[in-house]
C-alpha cells in the first residue's frame, strides 16, 4: 500500500469544496475541513483524510444532519448543556467550546456538555482553541463503544478520548489521547495497510487477544463481542482499570452532565448520539497568567532537557511532536493512502466532483476490498 | 512475612493517640486518622499503617510543621490558591477541598490549587467528601519525582494520582489511580514483602527494566536515575505517552496553577514542597441532580451486567471494591504487615506510647533489614 503526498492547500480546496457540496455553508465548511486538516498537519492520519469516508456516509445516512440547528438547553454564567439535534459534531463542538471560553473569560471556568451529537474528530482541536485564548482547554467524547471494560468481553465505552492543552513557550503543551490502549483510527489505518495488530491492543468476541483488524473491527460494529484494550491492558497488574477509568471520567463531562447517550447507546438505530464535553479555565483566577506561563514552560524545559534512556535521544513533551509534523506537512505534504484516495474518489463520484482538477491525473491502483467498518 | 489483623477500633485509637502526641489538636487528628484509615479500609494498604512510619520521620524531622497556618493567597468566587506553609497534608487538603465544596455549591464550580505542602494520603478522599455533598469531586497531587517520562531515565513527575467521585446509587463511583503503572506504595510493599517486582513497573537507574524493588527505591531517593514507568509502560506502543500526559495534566491542577514546585522539585532540601489540586463540580448547574444521579447509575449497572471475560465472574465499577473491603475490614480486622508493625513499635518508643495497650502480648518477630526509603 502506497501513499500519495498532496499539499496542504490541495486537500484544503478539495475539503472546502467537498463541504460545500454536501450542504454546508463557506463558514461550516472552513471549520470541519480546519479541524479535519490539523488532524492530518499534526501527523494524526487516523482523524484526517482517512476518515472523510465516514462522514461521506453518515451524512448519506442521515444520521449527521446538515441543517441541525443545535440548541443550547441549559444554562448559567460556567456551564451549558447543548442539544446538538444531530448537527454535524465538528460545528457543534466549536460553538460549545467558543461558549465555554467566553464563560471562563468573564466568570474564570466554563464548562460545555454536549448531547444527540456526532463524531467531532480530534479532541486536541478544541483544547488548543482555549489555549489560543491564553485558558486551560479541555475536550472530551464518547464515541461507539469500543472499550472492552476490565474482565469484561463486550465493548462498552468508547475510545473516549482526553484532551488538555495549556499556554507555554514556545510551544503549547497539548496531550491528546484516547483513553484506549490506542484509537479506532490506527485499528482502521491497520486494516487498510493489511498489517496485523500489535499485541496487547485488541480482544477477539470472546474476550482473548487478537491480531486480526478486519475481524476485531466487524465484531464491534456486528456488537458481536471484542473491542479495544483500555490504556493499561486487559488485566488489573498493568493498570487496565485506569484506562477504563478515564474512560468513564470522559463519560461523566461527555453523556451523563448532559444526559446524553453513554457509549454504549451511541451510533445505534442510525442515530450518533456521541456526547462531547468542554472545559476552559482562566488561569488569571488564580495568579498572574503570565507568571504562570513561564512557571509550566521552565518544567517543559526541564523535562526536554533530562537525561534520556540508553538508545533515545529526545524526551518530547507533548504538542511537541505536533509542531514538527506542520512543518513537516507543509514542507513535504500529507501523506494519504491509496485506500483513502479510493474512498475520496466515490465521494468525488456521489457529489459530482471533478477528482483529476484535485489531484491530477493520479488514480487510486486497485479498489482494495478491505473492511469499511459502519460507514 | 505475616499478617496482623486489628480491629478499625484499635488502630483509630492508636492513631487518635499518637498524632495528639506529635502535637495535632484532637480535631485535626481526626481527619488525618480518617484518611490514614480510610485508605486501610479500602484495602489500600499502600497508603494506610504502612505510611505512618513516613509521617513520623517528616514530623521528626521538621518538613512537616505542627503548628503551620496554611493561608488562602488568591480568592475568587470560582477559585483559591493555598499556601500550606509546609502543614500537614491531610489538613490543608481536607480544608482545600472544603472551600472547594463551598465554591461549588454557591458558583457552581470549585477549583483550589494548593502549594507548599505534604503527602496528604489518597487522592480519592478528598473527591469522596464532595461526593457525599452531592457534588462530582476530582483531587489529585504531585509527590517526590517517581515517573520516568518516556525516553527518559530520570524520574521527573510524581506517582500524580488522579481521583474522580461522582454520586451514584447503589454506590458513589470513586475512581483513585497513580497516573504511573503502580505507585511508589506498591514498591514500598513489595520491598517490605521482600518480593520482586512484577515486569513492566520500574526502571533501574540506566533505564533498563527492574525487577528490585529495594535498588528502584534507593535510585529514587539518591535521584541515581530509574523509577517508575508511567501508565503505558516505557514505550509509545501500549501508550507511555498517555501516562506521561496524565501525570501533566495533574501537575497542571497542583504545582502549575499555584505556582508551587513540581515533582522534580519535591522533597529536596527538607522540604516536601508538595502540591495538591481539588475541583468540586455542582451537578445542579447542569440539569437536575436527582435525574443526572439515575442515568448515570443506570450505565454503572449496565457494566457491571455486561458480558463477561472467559474466566471473569465480575466486573467492577470503580468505588465497588473498596465497598466490600470497608465490609470486610469491619468483619475480620485490618491486616497490617509485620515489617510495619517494627515502624509501629518504633513510633511508640518516639512518641512514649504503650504499644501494649493497643496490641497486647504481640510483638513484631523480628526487626528486618529492609530498604526504608527516604523518611
Amino acid at each position: 500500500m502506497a501513499y500519495q503526498y498532496w499539499s496542504y492547500e490541495t486537500l484544503r480546496r478539495f475539503c472546502m469544496e467537498a463541504f460545500q457540496k454536501f450542504g454546508f455553508t463557506e463558514a461550516e465548511a472552513n471549520i470541519i475541513q480546519d479541524v479535519l486538516l490539523t488532524s492530518d498537519l499534526f501527523g494524526i492520519e487516523s482523524h484526517g483524510m482517512q476518515r472523510m469516508v465516514r462522514y461521506h456516509k453518515c451524512i448519506e445516512k442521515g444520521m449527521i444532519k446538515i441543517d441541525a440547528q443545535p440548541e443550547v438547553v441549559f444554562d448559567t454564567p460556567i456551564s451549558a448543556v447543548i442539544d446538538a439535534h444531530d448537527a454535524m459534531g465538528q460545528l457543534v463542538s466549536y460553538r460549545a467550546m467558543e461558549l465555554a471560553i467566553e464563560k471562563a473569560k468573564k466568570s474564570g471556568v466554563g464548562i460545555v456538555s454536549v448531547r444527540n451529537s456526532n463524531h467531532y474528530g480530534i479532541a486536541g482541536y478544541y483544547a488548543k482553541m482555549a489555549c489560543k485564548e491564553g485558558l486551560m482547554g479541555f475536550s472530551c467524547t464518547n464515541s461507539e463503544a469500543i472499550m472492552v471494560p476490565t474482565f469484561g468481553r463486550m465493548a462498552m465505552l468508547g475510545s473516549n478520548p482526553i484532551a488538555c492543552a495549556f499556554p507555554a513557550e514556545p510551544y503549547d503543551f497539548l496531550f491528546d489521547a484516547s483513553t484506549t490502549v490506542v484509537t479506532r483510527g490506527k485499528l482502521e489505518m491497520y486494516n487498510k495497510m493489511e498489517k496485523p495488530l500489535p499485541e496487547g491492543w485488541a480482544l477477539d468476541k470472546d474476550g482473548h487477544p487478537s491480531s486480526d483488524a478486519p475481524d476485531v473491527l466487524a465484531n464491534i460494529v456486528a456488537k458481536n463481542g471484542g473491542g479495544i484494550m483500555p490504556l493499561g491492558g486487559s488485566t488489573e497488574q498493568l493498570g487496565s482499570h485506569k484506562g477504563y477509568g478515564y474512560g468513564m471520567l470522559c463519560e461523566i463531562f461527555a453523556s451523563i452532565l448532559s444526559m446524553g447517550a453513554t457509549s454504549n447507546h451511541c451510533m445505534v438505530g442510525g442515530k450518533g448520539n456521541i456526547c462531547h464535553g468542554f472545559m476552559a479555565i482562566n488561569p488569571a483566577y488564580f495568579g498572574n497568567p503570565e507568571d504562570i506561563k513561564a512557571h509550566f514552560s521552565t518544567f517543559l524545559q526541564e523535562l526536554r532537557d533530562a537525561p534520556k534512556a540508553d538508545g533515545q535521544e529526545k524526551i518530547y513533551t507533548h504538542g511537541e511532536k505536533e509542531i514538527a509534523a506542520i512543518v513537516d506537512r507543509h514542507a513535504n505534504g500529507i501523506p494519504v493512502n491509496d485506500n483513502t484516495m479510493v474512498e475520496v474518489l466515490d465521494l468525488c463520484e456521489y457529489l459530482g466532483m471533478d477528482f483529476g482538477s484535485y489531484f491530477g491525473d493520479y488514480r487510486p491502483p486497485v479498489k482494495k476490498e478491505v473492511f469499511k467498518g459502519n460507514y
